[in-house]
């Protein structure tokens, strides 16, 4: 204890970015999660809880010959041993990357498929800014080591059981569907046009034309066209068509270049977005009649692979397998204008937004939007092991999820503080505090003032700082008479404000009754304060 | 994404001293968990999950000038903004350091006196052994601001509601409590024949005294005494007395120094430990007598302070309170023989440990032991602020506790697996997960077989290694005649191992019922299962 030294004091504060969250914050997002762990249970999926801690190479991303690799992760050097240098080590940034190294390392020991999930703090270097921090939740699950659309099927189902769970009623949720392969057969009509000589399509089935389409199809820059019709919602039909053509003036009259796709083109793909039918045989029927009906059969009749082909059919299972679930279209339905994270994912993909309107900070309505994302990726664990592992998964945003069920007014209304027993003569803490036992041994949320009593008003001022529905009194007096008084605080802040002396007499914020009835009478009051 | 580029394969490991919670270990501490935060809520304690990356200066305890300060912590350097350099980070290593950052950051807000809880990893850069990571779990509550005994009685109160909450029935634990004054009022007493003339008493109160009792009292060297009666168990009474004075050979037959004090003052230090009397009452006439009738009648005589005297009124106080509240000794005992972490609490102690018995390593029965600690420490917030605030709190060791609801068999045995319904035939998935939905409606934990259906052999096999109680199996002939197969797995093991062919025929472990039954049956196997 260097209790001689003087040293300025410290700053007590959070780091940038980072913050505290207390009382009921916590306590409703453990109940919401604990909700999505029942759920995710029933469906037996396993809970995983690797550790927040990763070597830097396991993590990936990140090139391991830079200096010093925490671009966008918090990482640092193990001590060195003797000659041999420390390993760097970083906070995980999300779930699934340990999830490949836990699937990796444990393989033998894990059943396969594995369903896992997983749910908690996650870590990103980043420049923190209004509500983005550089701590925050995530809760996932995923099935690796299964290719079948069952497992893609299932992780919607299990979606939509989840959002009912934590209190989204049906009809206020929509997940919607849509296969990566889908747009990549669209892609392939394109590139016929344009490059059908210079590179054919591929014999050798899924891997060897997967690979190719995860990349530049022929001519056609896939990746621009991504994040062009990503914009479908901000631009429109006529500015996506305009920006994957020849480009097209912004709000603010810059001119952003076009992405050099023909007219015909461009309005295949926003066609293509705008595929969805009235249900989803129609949608899936508007899709094969994009991708090219005479295309699609002669590839089948020379059994030549085609992967849109191929996402067509791995929709229509998803949707068959749905149905039979009983989860319909107002539920799960197949759309193809999802593209969000489509450059990620290798097959189907997920969204699950909410329907419901709320106000934006203009005060205009709007729906509340995506809570949750997800899809098939199938690289995920061949970095370790160097064999491909399927491998589908969804996530929930749970700071969004949260703020929606405070929307709802599903939480947040319900953070009552304690009942709290104030101390009239500190010589008689014994009896106070028998009067707090009683009360919680009923299971009554309660509490004696541990402050300096000196000050009653104080003790008041701390109750209504704890939100204390109720406070317990009893003075000299009331002991002698074998009374306490209980102050309905609640109330009485309602009569402060503008109740009448009739309303007052009527309804008093504070009666006194006999010892004995301690207990029930403040139970009496609470349930009535509901 | 680098494709070409040909790099080493990552090794697929945490970190050295990390480790992966799968399934029931994960559900089983968030059970546990959960069922300690409601009892800490219905106490009237907060919830407070603070950020896991703090600043190395609000931490603490790490000097600010060192180059790279993290010994025992995760630190790292955030990168520097123009000539500024980054503020050094590290991750927390407890709760209570950050909980006095946040009671500095946040005072103004929170209600005084602040009731929170807090659950949660923590960090440290040690050198990991067998059992001993360098991430784990802690759970502490702590009330700040408030100096009365009756919160420290509140903590030892809420520790027993919690052990019983959590299935430590009552009888099977024991909650511990002394107090670090006393046992500077008993070396007061020594250092009255040692160096009383040289440095007397300070009348001024708690803090004059106290400030000079957290270290060496004249001439009694308080550390080295504390470490020496922490051995009481090991090494016994009369072990203790030979360190206290001129030393001891240990077991290996090297030689141990003493501290040096008299034969007397030694017997004195260990007297306090056995002071235990049959009641709470009977003890704290004992600790008043080993303190010295006389000695304390002339300083409360000439109103100057004693510390000793100051412990004894608060465990009297505290003894008081929690008898009006129902907490018998049976439950909460005053023991002077409570030493552990004394050097660094300046007021009451407690400890909870568990008084059933285990076999250790050796096959020898023991007592299971420690599962919480904690106590009053009253120079928390000061650092940040320059005022003192008094504050109490207890830590539960939460892998320890979950051992001991192992070791009851409170936990562990009920980890089930899921109903696996397998896939016979491939083409009739739909139908499959028609099942598989029907038995999660009803709240039945269900998979459909997600892998290659081929061999049906690995399908059983997946089953046993989901320790699924239940496999459900519909061919070609079986859905013509419109039955399942259920098959019971637990049973068949059973079978399989130890019954004759009669008890076979008795109880088959495997059964056809109508498809329309496949709930209600399944349902009663799993009760019948359990």
């Amino acid at each position: 204890m260097a209790k001689q030294k003087k040293s300025p004091r410290p700053r007590a504060e959070t780091p940038k970015g980072f913050r505290d969250y207390f009382g009921a914050e916590v306590a409703e997002r453990n109940d919401m999660l604990a909700k999505i762990a029942a759920t995710y249970h029933r469906f037996g999926f396993e809970a995983l809880e690797s550790s927040a801690v990763e070597t830097v190479q396991a993590l990936g991303k990140f090139l391991p010959d830079v200096d010093r690799p925490n671009e966008g992760v918090f990482a640092w050097q193990e001590d060195a041993e003797g000659d041999k240098p420390g390993d760097w080590l970083a906070l995980r940034y999300d779930l699934t990357a340990p999830l490949a190294r836990v699937y990796a390392q444990h393989r033998n020991d894990l059943p396969t498929p594995y369903r896992r999930y997983a749910m908690g703090p996650v870590w990103r270097n980043e420049k923190p800014g209004p509500g983005r921090f550089r701590q925050f939740y995530q809760c996932d699950a995923d099935t690796v080591g299964s290719a079948s659309p069952a497992a893609d099927a299932e992780i919607c189902a299990m979606l939509a059981d989840t959002l009912e769970a934590v209190g989204i009623p049906r009809g206020d949720y929509i997940i919607r569907v849509n296969n990566r392969k889908v747009l990549n057969g669209i892609l392939d009509g394109l590139r016929t046009e344009a490059a059908q000589e210079r590179s054919p399509i591929q014999p050798g089935g899924l891997k060897a034309n997967l690979d190719r389409s995860a990349q530049d199809i022929g001519d056609v820059p896939t990746d621009s066209v991504l994040r062009t019709i990503d914009k479908y919602d901000k631009v429109g039909a006529k500015g996506v068509i305009e920006l994957l053509t020849t480009g097209r003036k912004d709000q603010s009259g810059a001119f952003i270049e076009g992405v050099g796709l023909t007219e015909n083109d461009a309005k295949l793909v926003v066609a293509f977005m705008e595929a969805k039918g009235s249900d989803n045989t129609e949608t899936l029927r508007n899709l094969r009649s994009l991708m090219g009906h005479a295309d699609l059969e002669a590839h089948e009749e020379e059994g030549l692979y085609h992967v849109g082909l191929e996402g067509l059919q791995e929709l229509g299972q998803i949707s068959k397998l749905l149905e039979s679930q009983g989860y319909g279209p107002d539920r799960i339905v197949i759309d193809p204008s999802v593209v969000r994270g489509l450059g990620y994912y290798t097959g189907p993909v997920f969204e699950a937004e909410l329907t419901f309107e709320i106000l934006d900070e203009k005060g205009r309505p709007r729906q509340f939007g995506s809570v949750a994302g997800g899809g098939r990726y199938d690289d995920l664990v061949k970095r370790f092991t160097g064999q491909e592992v399927p491998a589908t998964g969804i996530s929930i945003g749970v700071d969004r999820l949260l703020a929606a069920l405070r929307e709802k007014g599903r939480i947040g209304s319900t953070a009552v503080g304690p009942v709290v027993v104030t101390v009239m003569d500190r010589d008689r803490l014994s009896d106070y505090q028998a009067m707090v036992t009683e009360l919680r041994n009923a299971g009554i949320r309660a509490e004696m003032y541990l402050g300096n009593p000196k000050n009653f008003g104080n003790q008041l001022k701390y109750a209504d700082k704890r939100a204390a529905p109720l406070a317990v009194i009893q003075g000299a007096n009331e002991a002698e008479a074998g009374i306490v008084q209980i102050k309905d605080l609640v109330l009485g802040a309602k009569i402060a404000e503008s109740a009448s002396h009739e309303e007052w007499k009527a309804q008093p914020a504070q009666i006194d009754v006999p010892r004995a009835d301690l207990v029930s009478q403040v139970r009496k009051m609470l349930d009535a304060g509901q």
